[in-house]
């Protein structure tokens, strides 16, 4: 198997020799205290890495014993805690899914406040072994800071990828699944690693094939896809064509309100749980984008979300209900509409109306998923709503992964962003996890970035992301360095030489890309439609409600109050007063607020288009050093990676210089202003 | 069958009662005085046409007669020209398409030089009786003045047409050739009816499957469509694939000049005459966009036709290769290079290297049939070489079939210019008339327009542009006006009511499409691939080579001698110098040639940018006045028909509005400049 397909899980030979003969000492004999599915699955990880990494085929046994040291696998259940200096206070403050890892006189508990948490625990574990940290006097516990964590793959059944960039799907070929899940349970491993336990396998957009995933002619087949999830932890959910009792029960209408429809859901839910006991719920994107949705009907979000909800409710199912609800069939002419201003004016107004088992899941920003957004209002808007964040780890705005762009740090401003919505220390990962209003339900979604390209995710280097989002989402406190240099020394090993060149370019990457591409948050300067490449005006004149207004004196989209379209006033005070003043609204999302003059001198203190130039050429420079930083990895790791990273970032290079050019022209041309420095610029 | 089906072929019941019975005196008897194929089709068609128009079975007989008027069928051979007061010269002034229309005593003579002429006279009559005119001292003869008379059909046989927009192919279906050739026969019906000779049935991109047409696989099917259009006098090409000793032939190279493959055309063609003895010949596409050439050899296409010239040669056939051929490939950054100069670049010096059975086939304009371009200056450019023209019948950058534009003026203007190649008079009808340079080969090709939509071209208006182009090829000489109340009697019957309106709509509908479109001859503001609807900077940063360079002070290409490209050193005097001069260019053609401020002053008195917003808001004024004027015809003509180009209008209005806008609000960014009239203009 090709180094780059084991991702992060690379279980490399332990090379210090101390370590070496340590770690064998506590791992040679394994207590497995209980044999569950999950922990079976922990003690086959433990295994296969051992052998790996020390050339180990550990003893397994069923009970403690006292001569030799070994490792105590079980959960909490297991053990009594005060002969082994635990409080039962500590073991309670951990959730279901928390874990201890405690080194005590003889033996290391890997032990989980459930069997999921041991799962958790043994691949904490073995992140210590592979980063050859010691053992010998741990003394960890941790549990997830969010209670959802999941992946959403845009997955169609002809084997496409929606947004993919990595190859075809992993799930489906040729209209139906793929006969071989064996990537589908490597996919598993991964995700359980870093700690993601819910998945949707299919794409929000349900065509009609996929509509019938909640059918017999699917269901056993997405039983089959459930159960290898199961044992790693993690709930599948699909996504729902919300016109299903239309297009399946061939019924006339799906108005959530009409007896018939609630009636069909019921006995839909009943089926399917009647296949997959644990079944995870539906993820709906309803009334987007042209998808059908309650609007049809005249009935409200909460009036169709709830629909569902109570079909799902006796099976303890939920409803994620994607709040990417907007116009897209807006006139470019029309100045008062505002595709940010949407999610807030079309959810805001309904909170409390949705059932306890629907939560809505916001997407970070208010447009999509571009480099440089604002935090969505609408996250910590609704005190009565179960609310869930939506990241995009693919990279469908941010390098469509031929580009290097590592998001962790992006998502991590946005964790750390505070609303104000209770005052101050608001933060958007107090609202996510639930603790901001108490809620039932919370969480973080993220879009995958994998398909079955050999290396999972096309660029190597994309395998941070999904590493990172699953590690940030597990606890947004962790910091971005520890994050990156964890995936580093998993996937790469701990050598200085091979960790510091390549820590430098992903903790660069997201600041490039957002130099040599859109300048000052105004966004969506791309190719329609594909989303790749430079096309200043390819937005402009288009339904999509996504403009940036850039005339021969200035640029941006005047958002404020007093003369603009009033989106400022989603925000709590003092963001409010913040983003809609001039003066005070931070210069990296200036063009998204204000229009200014190309003059308007930036809190930098240089003019708008200055920087625009500046940071264009900045970008292609850095590009330039990614590719002298990556050839000084040759022959220091494995040479399929450091040639496709090589291969991107040559095309990188183009893409970037191919934006510093049209984008400079562009405004050249416009503004008339030469650049300070007399640098190239194509007339 | 619909009315919108039979085209200019209604053959409608004839109203007038005298003409009624005139014509019935007439054609009651038709003396058929010999049979070929092609006389019998005439024959079946004047049948046909005569049992629709005036409920008559006419009585046909072998010999003529002398009691009763009769209609004469037959070529010049079976009469004596003396008997019948026709001088033995002027028959021989006709070439072998030409005819002879004469009433004499009790007969009218429907004389071809051969059967082909026949077939012309017997259409030219069925017109004479279609609008109604006098048949009783007739006296015409006429030969058409182009000897090519060519369509291409540019249809693959996944049934999907390149720039087509009247459904799919008629001739090909699921990668084979369709079932029922039907439609194949009442197209070739219709193209003899204008005159057309020649037809080449596949797109010049040859793809993989088309490659195989002359294969023993296809060329009984290719057989039997030739044999449909040769019952009617056109000859059937097929565009080949300049790779095919390599794709077919299992040669490791398609090297002009290598043994084996000049050895493996030979044999190709000997096969191919084996199905097909009078087989057209060859179209190619070779070393353009992307298509293989001999350029691949280090070859000229001097050497790569003449390896096809050399194998068609026993048979007569002919090699007809495209000039369109350029950098496909271009840095929008460099200013130096000039897609308008490729054709004659690429093709000038090889003028005297083309075998004789070689014709280039060379576009009208020197970018791509732009609503308005000047007119290539590689016609005319080779003294010692066979050239014709290439014009587009279908709306690809004009409309599509959506928007009504007629494009016989923009034609005639073509055809009208004077290249000065041989001092005053050399226009460019005498160049493809192949008298300037008295060539052996010559003539006029057009992508064809029809598909399988039940009235064959989309937009039943645009049935008028497939009618005109054979109609003004057959004779350039032609006024637009005749040519276009001929076709709207044949379609729509004699009524002034009927005629005037539509004549007004389709006299004033390419000014029209080129008011609310790109302006002054600048082009490209399309968009890119499908090329509907405005996108101003669409094609500003791509690599096609079609740029318009507007910034904040002006706009357009300069392609002078002094400053700019040169491009306007490719004409002949005066023409050179005209274009160079910034006084003398016309003004319709200025941005093509010149690079000016918007403040330029028109000769039409306006400034370059008030010129813009004029003609873009009258562009959609007019349309507005083309919606009154076809309401005016609702119940006098077909309903079909009538709501068939109502429908196609109100979407033209949308397209005109948006263009209006885009295009106005585009400049007044970039120029600042308001509107003199103070109408609407977005920010």
């Amino acid at each position: 198997m090709e180094e780059s397909y084991r991702c992060w899980l690379q279980y490399r030979f332990v090379q210090d020799t101390q370590r070496f003969y340590q770690y064998r000492k506590w791992v040679s004999n394994i207590v497995v205290a209980r044999e569950t599915e999950i922990i079976n699955s922990a003690a086959r990880e433990l295994q296969d890495a051992l052998k790996s990494m020390l050339n180990l085929k550990p003893s397994i046994w069923r009970h403690p014993f006292h001569q030799q040291p070994f490792l105590f696998l079980g959960s909490y259940e297991d053990i009594n805690p005060e002969n082994h200096g635990i409080s039962a206070s500590l073991l309670n403050r951990l959730d279901d899914e928390g874990y201890l890892l405690k080194t005590v006189n003889n033996q290391i508990l890997v032990i989980g406040k459930t069997d999921r948490g041991t799962l958790y625990a043994t691949f904490h574990l073995l992140r210590l072994l592979q980063c050859e940290q010691p053992i010998d006097s741990l003394e960890i516990t941790d549990s997830p800071k969010n209670q959802l964590r999941m992946i959403n793959q845009w997955d169609n059944m002809d084997g496409s990828i929606e947004r993919g960039y990595s190859g075809n799907s992993i799930f489906f070929r040729d209209n139906d699944f793929v006969d071989d899940l064996t990537r589908v349970k490597n996919y598993a491993r991964f995700l359980a690693s870093v700690g993601i336990n819910a998945i949707s396998i299919n794409n929000v957009n349900v065509w009609n094939l996929e509509t019938r995933l909640i059918t017999k002619e699917f269901l056993p087949k997405v039983k089959e896809v459930a159960e290898i999830f199961k044992s790693y932890a993690i709930t599948v959910f699909l996504s729902i064509n919300f016109a299903s009792p239309i297009e399946l029960g061939g019924l006339s209408t799906a108005d959530p309100l009409d007896r018939d429809v609630q009636k069909w859901w019921e006995n839909k839910a009943k089926e399917i749980y009647q296949y997959i006991p644990d079944f995870g719920g539906f993820v709906v994107k309803a009334d987007s984008e042209g998808r059908p949705g309650p609007f049809t009907y005249h009935r409200s979000h909460a009036e169709g979300a709830n629909v569902l909800a109570r079909a799902l409710k006796p099976y303890n199912g939920k409803v994620i209900w994607r709040c990417f609800v907007y116009n897209y069939l807006q006139d470019w002419r029309d100045r008062s509409t505002d595709r940010a201003k949407a999610a807030y004016d079309h959810f805001g107004p309904l909170d409390g109306q949705f059932l306890d088992n629907v939560i809505l899941q916001i997407k970070n920003g208010p447009m999509d998923f571009q480099v440089r957004e604002p935090v969505s209002p609408l996250l910590g808007a609704m005190k009565k709503t179960n609310q869930m964040i939506e990241f995009q780890i693919t990279q469908e705005y941010t390098g469509q992964q031929i580009d290097v762009c590592y998001l962790v740090p992006q998502w991590k401003e946005v964790f750390d962003f505070d609303t104000y919505a209770q005052g101050e220390s608001s933060t958007v990962k107090s609202i996510v996890n639930g603790s901001l209003y108490n809620c039932k339900y919370s969480g973080v979604a993220g879009v995958s970035n994998i398909g079955d390209d050999v290396n999972w995710t096309g660029h190597a280097l994309a395998q941070a992301n999904l590493y990172g989002f699953g590690r940030l989402i597990w606890n947004p406190d962790l910091s971005t360095e520890q994050i990156t240099k964890e995936w580093i020394y998993l996937t790469f090993g701990i050598h200085q030489q091979v960790v510091e060149p390549i820590k430098w370019i992903l903790l660069h990457s997201w600041e490039t890309y957002e130099n040599y591409t859109a300048p000052l948050g105004v966004g969506w300067m791309v190719n329609p439609n594909h989303h790749y490449g430079p096309n200043v005006d390819g937005y402009e004149y288009s339904k999509w409600g996504t403009y940036h207004f850039a005339d021969r004196d200035g640029i941006g989209v005047d958002r404020t109050v007093e003369t603009g379209t009033g989106y400022t006033a989603q925000y709590f005070s003092p963001c409010s007063e913040i983003y809609n003043s001039l003066e005070c609204c931070p210069d990296e999302l200036l063009l998204f607020f204000h229009h200014v003059p190309y003059s308007h001198q930036l809190k930098s203190g240089k003019t708008v288009i200055q920087h625009i130039y500046d940071t264009h050429f900045e970008g292609v420079e850095t590009v330039k050093l990614f590719i002298k930083l990556w050839d000084s990895l040759e022959g220091k790791i494995d040479n399929g990676i450091f040639q496709n990273v090589k291969e991107r970032l040559k095309r990188q290079l183009e893409n970037a210089i191919e934006w510093r050019d049209q984008i400079n022209t562009y405004f050249y041309r416009k503004s008339g202003v030469p650049d300070e420095k007399n640098r190239m610029i194509y007339r």
